[in-house]
């Protein structure tokens, strides 16, 4: 695995943005992507990874392109329909809301080499007080949301525009989150895929796949539809809660061919504790999920959402599909942008 | 008015923290208060303007200070119970929604010294990009949710906390916007008031009053209730596009009297494309909504929602109640969080 | 000691500025002054501490305000003419040239909460690259130079200019760094007060004394003389890197009589790798040092400078004295630049 | 020419950096190459302007690469001796000193999209105030230094080092302005070709070229010796004076036959209030001064000095030479610091 490849592993986590210490890189041991390929276990509903070739294949497959228009900057929020929406509200019955982010730390740390800074104004003791905050939102700290143009495959995003001349240091001209300035608000599903292989945590070698998605759904008697929001639950939150801040890799993830399943399913966002399984064991589909996901599909992806008490309350109220509303700020040109997503049920 | 007094009314409105330039400051011609009040228009269903003696009375009548405990950091959001939010909820009829943040400006202007800041990091033409932003949220021109400690009356907060002791230069450490973090989910009233008084807009010099509110309220066929977001429009966004970008003050706004009405209605939140009146002519309560409705009420104030698309779209659908939605960032300590609010009916 | 007090004799240093962590202030016990005044070693050339009388007399014995001019800003940079210049520069003997600026560090610590952010932005992989670097230059870890304005007594500045009204969150209007935009240009002499001594390193309870200075001068063949940098050496560095990051205080530093002995010596700058003793036995001066030097005198600060390369070569050469220069950034309205001095021998 | 190469035109000066609006870019007209090299005026000591091959022998011409050793990364610094720093000294006659620092502007601008922003930071009335800067060198606004890392020619910096794995979005490991830190400390020679030339400035069109240089010399008595750091004025800042801001490009700068005239005379650093002529008429060699002199000489580039004062002050004096000294932030992996150089006579 070359130099570049091994760097664009880390950076397909959004890691590169938040500039995430040489140290913790460098105490990776670097295995051969073959024998990392063999000691990962193997809980895939797959004979064995895919091949390069097969997630070219599923790159292809899983694509949205042009399935809206040629200019398109919607993706899979193209299947919120109103009367999706309509039919999300009527999914409130208690008024109880949970939200979904998380706490923003101010504290550097081997998940968060650049984090927020925030400090209050001079006022000469004026009557009033006022802030700044600046903030990296990628990175596996911060409750953000993707823009489509976040990645790309090829120097080419979503639907197919060249990143070269739409992407300047001052922002993306295409793809950006200011496409998804209306904002979410669609059903919520969760898929407590820890619970429902009945363990506290994933480890971080252990892949999440579409066996584990189904058995969720079979456990929890829900079924993800066209238009929801799926919100992943490994128990990354628990294994810190124990354990302390893990690595930024090697970590719990999803299996590639999750994304052909969120493609069949016509899933709008996805969320998670986890995002794909880190590293990934392919040469160019280093990040496959945020490949395929965001630059096939065109489906946005929701890092790092708070789902203990979420979890609490599904199992509380055994019901796992709720209201989900969050709505980015309106940054033209932003790869991201911190939200606070409420889930009423 | 001493200088002292003058730079408090700048500042009420957050544009201390906005970093205003002086020259746009130095632009005012500043009379002397009682000559602005002569020459404000007299529309208020007052017959003159509130003393300070007045204004202090109203502030202790208008008081939540313990009213939900010595701790609450809550204040009106009280008020939004999980009835409320439930029956919010099913104000969605049709799935329509509208979202009513402004666009983020990173152009420097009079209303805007320290424009937001963002920046595409480098990544070696790797896959994946990330940005920064840096914002200072309060000022004229983001839109914004108040924290109760923005505010302080003789250094005091909502509740009665002292502010010395409770902020730093890193943070309000009690009353800041995570103590909102639950978000906003109840029923959104627009109240027209510039369609009510049959104007395109309120000119800089006017002062909305209770009479202005309730004649929106009876062309509209509603009543704001307990628990409601008011969204008070005045036309300041046609006004802005007639005109271009108006000077900070003096500005069109809510008169003091404003502030008990929402109290004695349970408003829970105040928004709109204006704030109070600026200047404000009282000595003591140079801010006088801000200082009423923060510190005494415990009423978060969600600044600068554009307020166009959603006037017309009750005014289309001929309802002017809506499921109102909004999360501020999880950050601790802070004393605003921009804000894409969505309007759904 | 108030609440009050304490938070003062913390932002004393600029530690406010930098946003000491919490933590950090909690894990200091809290003495009453008077125990803090008998536990403090006994090194001072006085019998006893200076109670806040006779810190005020000595604020006021070593005033220079209206001695330039009522509207001076220059302070003690007044001393550095341009004979003093010239001197200097024949000062250089043989060119070699020692940096005492200290490496920035975008580390977290206990000594800086709000560490300089550094990011290069993105070039869609043109020729280019450019950055983009935030920094807060008051603290214990950037060497930096105080203007006059960062600290005033009874919210007055150097020269009896008023801080209201004077300074807004935008910057100071008057007794800036922008003030000293002309640079220091002058003789340097290195006070190795911990080699006179005998010791490695002051331990953090002790003072440095004006017995000190003159120990050092003594061993050391030099006289300070008007116009001069003084560049005072506690051996902090040894002790750091003995021992690792120590707290911010209690930490060794200036007796106050150390201000009155430059106001006699005509110091132009005072610069060391320590400042004043922490905490300060005194509740109106709870920042002695930076109070009488900075306010009354109008003496600017250059903090943390590192010293260890310097003693080591003035060691070598048997010289103490030398042309030191540094430019402040010409920020208008800045408390505070970083800068590199240079050391020319 | 290409959108790429466009693009990188822009970049060249650090543009790219600074974050150009595109309203600016776009207001340029995009002659062909070949008719921008007709019309520029004939004033450079060649017959014609340099073919890419020529450039590129050029390059090959004025490599340093390997000339100090394989890990120098101080390039033309290494002609700054102790010899020399001390005959620079010797310079000084009467203390006299100019700082060429611009001021640093906050304020938004065609040439400046990404100012600094300043703002200090709030004290609950304490007797200190701090403050923090963030700031972005590159551009064409503040007066800094260019690291050898701010360039690359097929993505390899100064001395043959890859810029891939060297660079990341958190600085450059190699060729930083870090390498920078022990500062300049050498004679200066301003080189007043505006005034040789007998014009108050450069049009925008037009070039510096070797005969510009080489009458400046003589009409001054003055010649640039090895080590030397030269300051070129074009009376740009008379232009913008008499005209206001002009747009970043077209802008008067060096022919490229500068670059090589600099290799032979050893010059350390170039300073001018003009950089390379803008757009300058090559495929490959779109900055070809920055490319050349940062690349392949290993000659950091003192961006946008302040010469009006200075200019003046020689002609006072008539004399051209004097010491001049700048030490940048000791920031490792910076691309660039600011810097407020002082000359002294």
């Amino acid at each position: 695995m070359s130099t570049v490849t091994r760097r664009d592993i880390v950076s397909f986590a959004g890691v590169l943005a938040a500039g995430l210490s040489r140290t913790a890189a460098a105490q990776q041991s670097e295995p051969a992507p073959g024998a990392d390929r063999a000691r990962a276990p193997r809980t895939t509903s797959r004979a064995a990874d895919l091949t390069d070739a097969e997630l070219q294949a599923m790159f292809e497959r899983c694509s949205n392109w042009g399935r809206w228009g040629a200019d398109d900057e919607l993706g899979t929020m193209n299947y919120v329909t109103a009367a999706k929406r309509l039919a999300a509200a009527q999914l409130v019955t208690t008024g109880e809301v949970v939200s979904i982010g998380r706490d923003i730390s101010k504290t550097q740390s081997k998940v968060d080499a650049r984090p927020v800074q925030h400090m209050v104004m001079y006022n000469a003791n004026g009557p009033a007080i006022g802030d700044y905050v600046s903030i990296a939102p990628h990175g596996m700290t911060i409750t953000h949301l993707d823009a489509l143009c976040h990645f790309s495959v090829d120097d080419t995003l979503y639907n197919g525009r060249k990143r070269a001349g739409t992407v300047t240091a001052d922002g993306a001209q295409w793809g950006s989150i200011y496409a998804l300035r209306a904002g979410i608000f669609t059903r919520g599903v969760l898929l407590d895929v820890a619970a429902a292989r009945g363990v506290s945590w994933y480890e971080s070698n252990e892949y999440v796949t579409v066996a584990d998605f189904e058995a969720a759904e079979k456990r929890q008697n829900v079924r993800v539809e066209s238009g929801d929001v799926i919100l992943v639950r490994t128990g990354m939150e628990s294994m810190e809660q124990a354990r302390g801040l893990q690595d930024t890799y090697p970590r719990a993830g999803l299996h590639a061919e999750c994304a052909e399943w969120m493609h069949q399913r016509e899933v709008a966002v996805y969320g998670g504790d986890c995002i794909e399984k880190l590293p990934y064991p392919s040469e160019r589909f280093t990040s496959a999920i945020h490949m395929i996901v965001l630059v096939a599909m065109g489906l946005p992806i929701l890092d790092w959402p708070a789902l203990t008490t979420l979890a609490a309350t599904c199992a509380r109220l055994d019901r796992y599909s709720f209201l989900l509303t969050a709505a980015p700020m309106r940054l033209p040109g932003g790869t991201s942008s911190p939200v606070n997503p409420l889930c009423v049920f």
